[in-house]
């Protein structure tokens, strides 16, 4: 029989889960200190909704699920399609909009999801990445008003906060200045898409090295150099947002640029956490379903996200054939989880650890009263564990005092 | 799409995750304040380990994922074999088994295991039975002393009582007991397997029923009255126990006698809950694997058992291929779940819940401190929504007060 996991998926150990329990617990206090509701979906979807063309890439990595009994039919099957009929989900985002679609009526309006659960993909195995891992999402849907990305944003920021992160950055843009941006530089609507992936790049390649790529994907000039001329124009703060919109003029949409003002002062006024906000013109965000504002955290001296969201208007009436406003932040558990352990950090003792070690064979009744001692112990709130003494009763303890047991307790037979 | 769950899986509503979430944490402390440590393994498992054969039943059930990429050769495949590599895990011991196996060196020994997760069974789909659910167990691995049974026995009674559960009841049994009834009743070793899954009808058929099956099913008609008048002989106290043993004789063995004594002695005493340990000797539990004491949970007016366990001393060496006696008590999660919810169980609130209801187009300074106060209701330990009014106003306040809302402070434009 094989010992290890299957590929690209982890045992996780003791140590690893009491700071994963933690941090749950903590996102569930603080994420429901704001209303947040919990929420759970099966980890098993239909391959149809799955297969919907609103995963991207990730459609493309899903564990699928053999049908099973008279339904599986080998011989006759022209492709994977005709073997399967769900998959594990690749995100929480999807799931939502169906039990949304599926359950509305017995949820409040807006409805403030919280959702903690693993999702799969089946990336090629590297280091740091697995193809099981804890997503945590929280998503607002029937809110039309900012008032939901400013408590997405405050939320997730004082939890970070309270996790202990300092010094963080939320960058924040939206969908619709970023069009706008393009719009205005003389891009075609039809090419905003290539535009936004090489613009993806402006943290490797700097406003140079963006303008080439335009220029070698066909671009003209003018348009690559009037682009870039515009980033210098306007800074990461709200000011910079200002700047952009007088700019942009009739191109941008006035409400847009206001609302991002308004996030931004807002966020920063609420703030609990040592985190700066910034306006990124640059910010892209992969999905194509977001609509409005996007943002993204980013911790000091950690490459790449901490978590990341935004507003998608429109994904939710494509499910439910209802047109439903929605906004979620999606913060990344698993670095979270890394980047704690990689600062040794220890969970608060809740309890005094004691463990009581009882010599092998110890009568009946005697041994009841140390269990009545163990138990009463336990009653004034300490974590107790009791073990058969071994013969290397030293190695023993000196494990137990490893395993962080403060007080050894040890029992023999005659007398204490 | 499609807005229902895949079949026999379900979406979980706010309400119940309130009580999941408040049993887990329950069960996370009352096991850990006995020294069980957390871990998780992924739930997709190799499909070659989840159909060795120590599955039962299971392993008709597995949810099986297909193979990916290269490795799929759909018209080479003679059989479903061929077309996976990986299942779903249908319960959360063949996991530990393999977990352990894999980890063993990074682990305390004896090691005292807590795992909450879902699993999976492609089960005929009925009522309150589902294909995913959540299963909660607890195993010590590598102690082969009765200490294990006991602390497991007393964990778990303590966590029910902490659960708010009465009355309830703990039968145990010793498969070398079990067996040397039957031995001593005149059975052939090799019908074993039968005369149990007869004796297991025992609550249903009573005595006279299972006497006429065995008959039926072609056993000496002595041999079943022997068993019956045996059954006759012993009751459900210690003292039955001791009689059973004396009448077996030389057919039991004295230690397993002692031991169950022993344990039932020690769980009486150091209970803290309102339950009774009771020896029922055609206590049988389905799986195999089992080879000393067994036990089962029931709960009065409530059918079928809500827990059971027992010791399984030779499974994980045909893991590991190194003996490794365990020990496990498996708590069915979602009846104690679906049990709390039918009792209406109100999960304690921890805060008080606040709304504040904000006027339309707040202007953004006003807005600011708005929500610095929920911010400042937050931090004082409230749990604080805020919202948009509504032009309904007083039905949004009645369904905020529905959703438990004790306080709705209202926010207009002008003034307070």
């Amino acid at each position: 029989m094989k010992k290890k996991p299957v590929t690209g998926m982890r045992d996780i150990l003791p140590e690893e889960m009491e700071i994963r329990n933690y941090a749950m617990n903590l996102i569930r206090e603080t994420y429901g200190s704001f209303g947040f509701l919990p929420l759970e979906t099966p980890c098993v979807e239909h391959i149809e909704n799955l297969s919907s063309n609103q995963g991207g890439e990730n459609e493309k990595l899903i564990f699928k699920i053999l049908k099973r009994g008279e339904k599986l039919k080998i011989d006759q099957a022209q492709g994977e399609m005709d073997l399967v009929d769900g998959g594990l989900r690749y995100d929480l985002t999807l799931p939502l909009s169906r039990y949304y679609a599926n359950n509305a009526s017995k949820l409040p309006a807006p409805f403030k999801a919280l959702q903690m659960g693993n999702v799969w993909r089946a990336d090629r195995p590297q280091r740091g990445r697995f193809r099981q891992f804890m997503q945590c999402d929280i998503d607002t849907l029937g809110d039309p008003s900012c008032l939901a990305e400013i408590e997405l944003i405050a939320a997730t920021t004082t939890l970070l906060g309270r996790l202990g992160f300092k010094g963080f950055t939320i960058r924040i843009n939206d969908r619709k200045i970023l069009k706008a941006m393009a719009r205005y530089s003389g891009f075609p609507e039809e090419s905003f898409d290539t535009v936004f992936i090489i613009l993806d790049k402006m943290d490797k390649l700097g406003a140079q090295g963006v303008a080439q790529e335009l220029r070698n994907e066909g671009f003209p000039a003018e348009a690559a150099d009037k682009y870039m001329e515009l980033f210098s124009q306007v800074d990461s703060s709200v000011e910079g947002v200002r700047r952009c919109g007088e700019i942009l003029g009739d191109a941008a949409d006035a409400e847009s640029i206001d609302n991002l003002i308004r996030i931004m002062e807002s966020v920063e006024a609420v703030r609990t956490a040592d985190f700066s906000v910034k306006f990124d013109p640059a910010l892209v965000r992969g999905m194509s379903y977001y609509t409005g504002p996007i943002f993204e955290v980013s911790i000091d001296g950690f490459g790449g996200s901490v978590g990341g969201g935004g507003r998608y208007d429109e994904m939710i009436g494509k499910f439910t054939g209802q047109d439903t406003c929605a906004c979620g932040f999606s913060i990344g558990f698993e670095r979270i989880v890394m980047l704690l352990m990689e600062q040794k950090f220890q969970v608060p003792a809740a309890r005094k650890k004691i463990a009581c070690l009882i010599e092998k064979n110890m009568p009946s009744e005697r041994m009841q009263e140390i269990l009545k001692q163990a138990q009463a112990l336990r009653e004034a709130g300490n974590q107790v564990n009791t073990a058969v003494m071994k013969k290397n009763k030293k190695f023993q303890k000196e494990q137990l005092k490893e395993e962080g047991y403060e007080e050894i307790l040890e029992f023999y037979r005659e007398g204490l």
